[in-house]
């Protein structure tokens, strides 16, 4: 069905009978493996779409900014964990949420983090803090054999109002699998070697953090969770074409769009002009490397139906240029001034971060209203 | 001088100082040319910016959004040019500015949409209109040869509620030169090329429309401005890194800037983590095919001064990687937990554009406020 008419483009699109379904799949295969998931709202951003992952189970949290703790603490939530490393600069915003009973938890890797915070003032209940695992050299953490992984961990299980409560690890190298079996062998590198970071804490004699690994690559195709205690994952929510030439999901899953209106016709360039540019897909190019590779995406009708020899071959600020992958001509008549399609983005977290809103549609294409994000990084005053 | 202690990161600094100097050597050149300039406020995005164009003898203005047209017109600007190609749908939003005076005209380069003009129901004044033509293959419009480009004119001409006002051109293909000569040799090509489309349609009997050319590297390197009306450019107020590896600018002029702080150490890496990532730069890479190649931005200190030997060479949502151009190890010592550093961003467009507020600054660091930036593509409702 095509998509209310009254939308003004370029806009974002959210598909809530995707975004549940997605939703759902995930909750279920975690339910089974027996393992609590804490879905990671940095690709969401919305309390509208944590609400859903509620309705399946999910009682624990992850953010990516401090903005995004404080807005979901003003719509309820509770037990979040920010999950980029913490300084003590930041520690106020996180102590104004725990004073409130939010239960914010933090996480480091370095010993001069760590000593700050011992010495921090922390009222409230003492800070969880986590210490982030170096899985694959993809972003930052400690090896789980550094000397340092130990000190770290004593500094904060000494410190009076620090509690050691995890380890936890991303493995963001997934992203660059080109194989199933590749992603995972890689879920399995990242659950052991964060479980070993764990068990070296003990063997120092230290209470056993809880361990917590997770990438939506990881979560979906791993084969094992021994010793698990919770798995973090976001982008499964929406998928996109990075995720689908990964091969973890299919075009058909994508709960969000950004639909874009033919403004112009350059056919001596063969090339349909779009009004959403590099501002409104954002310019993430990550499917570069991949086989499959769309340039700035992939495109559908207006039914959601993928029309396969179109891509978007670039972009610049307000503008997107779209060809065949084949060379062949394009058929103008199909695509007139003022017809819309829908751009499924390489990258939903980069995506949706350009847009203030989300136009949620059921499967029919009826409007159903409005969702906020919440974009951005200073403090949410409600 | 150190930037205020008390902004949170990461966050877009404005450096006023470079801001209204820059401003200033572009209004001084086009003055003694002879030739207006239309500043293009889809990079600043922000009325108190305008504002200093306009003390500087800007009385016309581009923008690239009907969101930032709202703005400024609900803010006092008039004699504004929507320089993408408009479509039927959007000409609803356009006339609703016309009847209150504002004047924006506006883009087109297809015969549909010109007949689409013709026959729509126009209130007000006639609607302004300039045929964009393609100077370079860089993104659209007409070539100034083809037939179809006297079709349009005439169709336009020929409207009761249109008025054929200009030719239009963006020389963006200047954004590839790899030396200032090429750029001087592009920015000819661009009036060269518009003033031919002006003139085939005078030879074609019609009035002759205005000539509207330009790009910040072309609007900087031009040498002949010969039967140019006006001159449009954006970035300049701001300047890049782009900017500067093409030679047009220096990095001590860049006048915005993304405050980060160092959030963890990666010794075995040899990487400073900020918090500052792909949302809070953009993941442009437009600097990937420079010679002076800097992955995602380079490094200054809180003075400003630039860290020649510091790149960010990588970023995912959240995190941005720092490491040494020539492999040196990082002083860690330099660099501690907490302390901030400015990245000088690829693209000023696309990095202001993931921030809604700009932290002003003067020469000195003394905190001068914030102004609003005007994002996204929805109605503007003051």
């Amino acid at each position: 069905m095509p998509l209310p008419a009254d939308l003004e483009t370029p806009c974002l699109i959210l598909h809530r009978d995707r975004l549940e379904r997605n939703i759902k799949a995930m909750a279920d295969r975690f339910r089974e493996i027996g393992v609590p998931l804490r879905p990671h709202l940095k690709t969401a951003k919305s309390i509208d779409v944590a609400r859903i992952c509620a309705e399946h189970g999910a009682d624990r949290w992850t953010v990516s900014t401090l903005r995004e703790a404080e807005y979901f603490a003003a719509h309820g939530l509770t037990d979040i964990l920010y999950a980029v490393s913490i300084i003590p600069s930041k520690l106020d915003r996180v102590s104004a949420l725990n004073r409130k009973g939010v239960d914010v938890a933090v996480c480091l890797d370095t010993l001069e983090t760590a000593r700050a915070l011992a010495s921090a003032t922390i009222d409230g209940p003492p800070l969880r803090v986590f210490l982030e695992i170096d899985v694959d050299r993809h972003r930052t953490g400690l090896r789980p054999d550094e000397a340092r992984l130990i000190e770290i961990a004593q500094t904060v299980h000494d410190a009076d109002r620090l509690q050691l409560f995890g380890v936890m690890a991303h493995g963001g190298e997934s992203y660059s699998a080109n194989s199933l079996a590749k992603i995972e062998a890689m879920a399995e590198q990242e659950r052991s070697t964060t479980v070993a970071a764990a068990d070296a804490i003990r063997e120092a004699g230290i209470p056993r953090p809880i361990v917590s690994v997770g990438s939506t690559p990881t979560a979906q195709l791993g084969r094992s969770f021994d010793g698990v205690s919770e798995v973090r994952a976001g982008v499964y929510m929406f998928q996109d074409v990075f995720q689908a030439n990964l091969g973890v999901t299919t075009l058909d899953d994508m709960a969000v769009s950004v639909l874009a209106s033919v403004i112009s016709h350059a056919p001596h360039l063969n090339r349909l002009i779009l009004d959403a540019g590099g501002l409104a897909l954002s310019k993430d190019r990550s499917c570069a490397t991949q086989e499959n590779d769309c340039g700035y995406g992939f495109l559908a009708d207006e039914d959601g139906k993928v029309i396969p020899n179109l891509t978007m071959e670039g972009v610049s600020q307000e503008h997107g240029y779209v060809t065949t992958r084949d060379g062949q001509e394009i058929d103008f008549t199909r695509f007139p001034i003022g017809s819309r399609l829908q751009v499924l983005a390489n990258h939903a977290c980069m995506t949706a971060a350009a847009h203030d809103t989300y136009h949620v549609v059921d499967g029919q294409g009826v409007n159903l209203g409005e969702w906020r994000r919440i974009n951005g990084w200073n403090t949410y005053n409600k």
